[in-house]
């Protein structure tokens, strides 16, 4: 067993940095689109052993360190009455947004079994099957909110931040239901065997600090306690948020995971004692291989070889990029870092 | 003369904090509203007369500290032979995008008078009217960038950073062809009568601080330091910068503009000895007025009275933002940081 992360989590020495991608199952993969050529996204995640397939292909062909379940961040929002559609070029869309008491008051209770019972047949599938750790996930309660009341992504998340300054008490009742589905559904990975979660809130760069601190961080918290109390590391993930880095470590977290906005070396001054994730911009991996070299020796340098380093990108690897590339750039990793390599 | 905004540049006591709003013409007034019913936004700024009156509404109505002339960050780019059109709720579209070492080749050099003679004419009209310091304005080189190879705003500018990448040679010569055209245009701004400057740097928050540090930056201190040697104060503006914001600062600026995703004192703590312009959310003006009061509140706390703190949104004024709060806001603003106003 491949324990490379799950060491970085705890901050124990490695023989070679760990590194993975995140959306590196999916998109890129040629192997990926000829399954989506006959099945949706949802019909992926809704067949335990297609969901699996997906999930191991990245590990078997880029040797990466870790496995990460393949799921959209809306996939358990049916499970609360939510209906999702994923429209291609857009993302997920919403057409019932919930923004009121009313809407609050009709959410259905989240039943993991019920809800995403292939995606937990997946990771009992994958646990048999694989050598390296497998990552859970969920969307921090913001994120989920961002798409939950503004029916689908938009630059500023304008819509859920009016919520919060319009309708405290709605947008916290919001956060709190969030939570709670990010705690059952995480809780129900853990216990079908994900060994390391990860919180995705890719939209809490949008929050003013005072607003995230006051008013979101709590409901992060809660949910990266409740991962904490079942033993198992989390690693907490945003973007945007390098004028507020502090609050969102002290929310929680074994690992921070950071976007290509801020110097790698930089955020880990400012997050305490703990691991961090990142940092490479996705775009230089669309690049010729010097680009993407250069690119990763300076994430290197500034990780500085130290345990607790997760070699990662700042975002989600990007439909464009060529797979060969990220394979060749999972050895150069595992090569400069190795214990013993040449300076 | 009403001086307040000059002599916060310079960093001298004033009476009250100094006042004015990104995006303060136009948008969200029903005068402005009332001539755009009658004339296309380009008609505006092709128009001495009715570009002055739309810079003045809003001076009239709220009592801000300073006008901004009215145009939009586009106005300078036909005169390099880019065309450009304004679409309702998309912005700034550029249909032949610049790329390419050809697409360089064919532009023109800026003539400011050929180009953008009526908007010169207007300032000539306002320094007879305003007893305010009118602020002129252009695009900082990386954010015209985004708008000349992109076509149009992107969430990640992804177009610009890709040029950066794979072809450093154009992206450079771009780069400082709009530096060049940001100087003659900022140049001719001062000669007509603008008293003090703004760039905007709307995106650089998609770059990494290396590609910020190494690519960008050396182009917006060359159109700051041009600035300077003219004698007149600049404001340097950008938005998701807090990774890098002391590489913003020391591009230049007498007054660093930052948006609502950073702490206004964590950040005047990282620029160094100059003022601060900002920082409240623009959502939060579209709320009611106790929401609006506390936003003001902090932010003038956080400012703390100190010499150089100028008050401003993080952003421009949102289209649905209600002027008699603006106005409210304003007198707000006065009233609280008044010297001798208890504390």
């Amino acid at each position: 067993m491949n324990d490379r992360l799950l060491r970085a989590c705890r901050l124990e020495p490695v023989d070679a940095t760990p590194v993975w991608f995140m959306r590196q199952a999916g998109r890129s993969l040629p192997e990926y689109r000829a399954i989506r050529e006959r099945a949706t996204l949802e019909q992926v995640v809704a067949d335990a052993a297609l969901c699996a397939e997906v999930t191991l292909q990245p590990v078997r062909r880029l040797g990466v360190d870790a496995a990460v379940l393949f799921a959209d961040i809306t996939t358990p929002l049916p499970g609360l009455g939510i209906d999702v559609r994923i429209v291609d070029g857009v993302g997920p869309v919403i057409d019932r947004p919930v923004r009121s008491a009313d809407d609050l008051a009709a959410l259905r209770r989240f039943e993991p079994e019920a809800s995403v019972g292939p995606l937990l047949a997946a990771i009992r599938l994958l646990r048999a099957e694989l050598d390296v750790p497998l990552i859970g996930f969920a969307g921090a309660p913001f994120t989920l909110a961002a798409y939950v009341v503004g029916g689908r992504a938009s630059r500023d998340a304008a819509a859920v931040r009016r919520l919060l300054l319009e309708a405290p008490d709605v947008a916290d009742r919001l956060l709190a239901t969030l939570a709670d589905l990010a705690i059952a559904y995480l809780g129900a990975q853990v216990a079908a065997g994900v060994q390391v979660v990860q919180l995705f809130d890719s939209w809490a760069g949008a929050l003013s600090p005072d607003l995230y601190r006051d008013r979101v961080a709590a409901h992060s918290r809660r949910v990266l306690d409740a991962v904490s109390a079942l033993g198992v590391p989390a690693i907490h993930f945003s973007t945007g948020t390098a004028g507020f880095l502090e609050d969102v470590a002290a929310a929680g977290g074994d690992l921070i995971g950071v976007d290509w906005r801020i110097a790698l070396d930089d955020a880990w001054a400012r997050i305490g004692n703990r691991g961090i994730q990142g940092n490479l911009d996705p775009a230089v991996l669309v690049e010729q291989w010097p680009v993407i070299e250069a690119g990763a020796d300076a994430v290197l340098a500034a990780g500085g070889g130290r345990p607790g380093h997760v070699f990662n990108l700042g975002h989600g690897v990007l439909p464009e990029t060529n797979p060969d590339h990220l394979a060749r750039l999972v050895d150069l990793v595992h090569e400069r870092s190795a214990v013993g390599a040449a300076a």
